[in-house]
């Protein structure tokens, strides 16, 4: 299964008052995961050597004046155990678990950084991304360069225990 | 169907880059309200006259030495319209829509300011929260008095469109 | 001393892990505070009923479209006193400590509610707001109705202990 | 002079609707990097290979359990420029700009990435750090060997334009 790794740097005010990585945030850091993986190489970037490269799904422009807006319709997370503050990045796997019409969804799952915890999974969460085109702001096609690059991260959606 | 409702202010800092509340942050209100409703008084909230009291289902004790720690063990939420900011205080309703041996679901509704927007619901979530015995650690039985207050606002659960 | 009184709510989740207001969330309430105070009612709340109405302050727009842009040039903070979780609103006091050609100070002292720690003065703190020409991002003159409003509310700027 | 460069990325929900980074989540990259230089390397890190080190004035123990406790007496901050969303992390320079007897300050400059808008400083920022004592929660004096890691750092604190 073909899924893209994207190392996440906790913050230490990431915790709460628990000491562990809060859930509501837990869900910033999927979000972050998302954009290093989605969106394409801002103008700031394409001038820049050695900056991080736009993620391989890279094909979704954010910038302003693009034609499209993306929309987050729904997300859901399941929490398995408690995030801990590590100077060193979490392995989040990200991977698409279905493509519609005009929206699709992602899969994360949550790692410890290499070498930690071997075998934990800390959190599993999706996110349905509805494509909007910005002038009406109305839900838009799927573009076939999209899809076509969306087909390559396919895997099987999370099964939650709901 | 008795559900209550928690004033809960959007903080101009919750808008992202898109000018609207951010979809984790979302998450975040949906927590405040939680605790707000949950929550038994805390010892510095006795000793204060004109202080909001704890919610009406306050019958957890999340004080430090409480004998009870709770755990969210899972979250979603459906996005249905984008939430600006008001200085005035959203109206999130609050019911609990299933009740297990130890654990239990709320739902919520994000609806705007009295007044504004009527008719609008600008998100849905549910939670799912474990009581956990702070000494062991692990899921504890639910106890009478607390599932008893728990069934006083018992109402259908979300049907998310998923 | 002529000040405004904003209530501003403590979220459990500025917390930090030592269990107090993380300190540079402290700003963040401040931040909001400011922004009851200084901004014009939005044209959403100028519609409705009910809604809080603009700071006593409001002669800012900051509405997409508004000719005027702030810009926070710098902040300064002093930490007092740990803060922490109540579900009654802070009571942040705010006063124009300075005003320039183009910018102005607002100095701000966080206070508990009313009745909880009678005398207790969490934190203080200043901030300078640049009035910025929105199309040339240049800064610009400070009008004679803008100044007008902040001269009532000018006093004595804050003595930090450095 | 001798000052530590940490690395930090920005997350794309740092960005406020103004579409840059929020001037107090800036304060929140700086904690981020004040805790990289300083805090000592927990248990679960001395226990990974790999994960990233300590940072070079590491003497601090903020581990549950520890006799020392850290609390931020005060910081103040310059903006300079307004810091853009790049998924390569920002440049922050740290160094300790004053030892006293129980407290210390720390400097930090925030730079771009290397590489990008070169001779662009966004942010200055200082902060004090006042060493407690865990049991007693009073100041308690700087031991020698702490001294003596801090003034491997020290250079001139920055000139605030006030």
């Amino acid at each position: 299964m073909n899924r893209v790794h994207v190392p996440i740097q906790v913050r230490w005010n990431d915790l709460d008052a628990y000491g562990h990585v809060n859930n509501a945030t837990t869900l910033r850091l999927v979000e972050e995961a998302r954009i290093h993986v989605l969106w394409a190489p801002t103008a700031l970037e394409r001038d820049v050597e050695g900056v991080v490269p736009a993620g391989p799904l890279g094909v979704f422009n954010a910038s302003p004046g693009s034609d499209t807006l993306t929309f987050i319709a729904r997300q859901e997370a399941e929490y398995l155990a408690p995030i801990p503050y590590l100077r060193s990045p979490l392995d989040i796997h990200v991977w698409v678990g279905k493509i519609g019409g005009s929206s699709f969804e992602l899969c994360y799952e949550v790692h410890p950084p290499a070498g930690v915890a071997v075998g934990t999974i800390y959190a599993r969460a999706s996110t349905t991304t509805v494509l909007m085109d910005a002038a009406s702001r109305r839900p838009r096609p799927m573009r076939d360069e999209e899809r076509a690059v969306l087909e390559t991260y396919v895997g099987a959606p999370i099964a939650f225990r709901r």
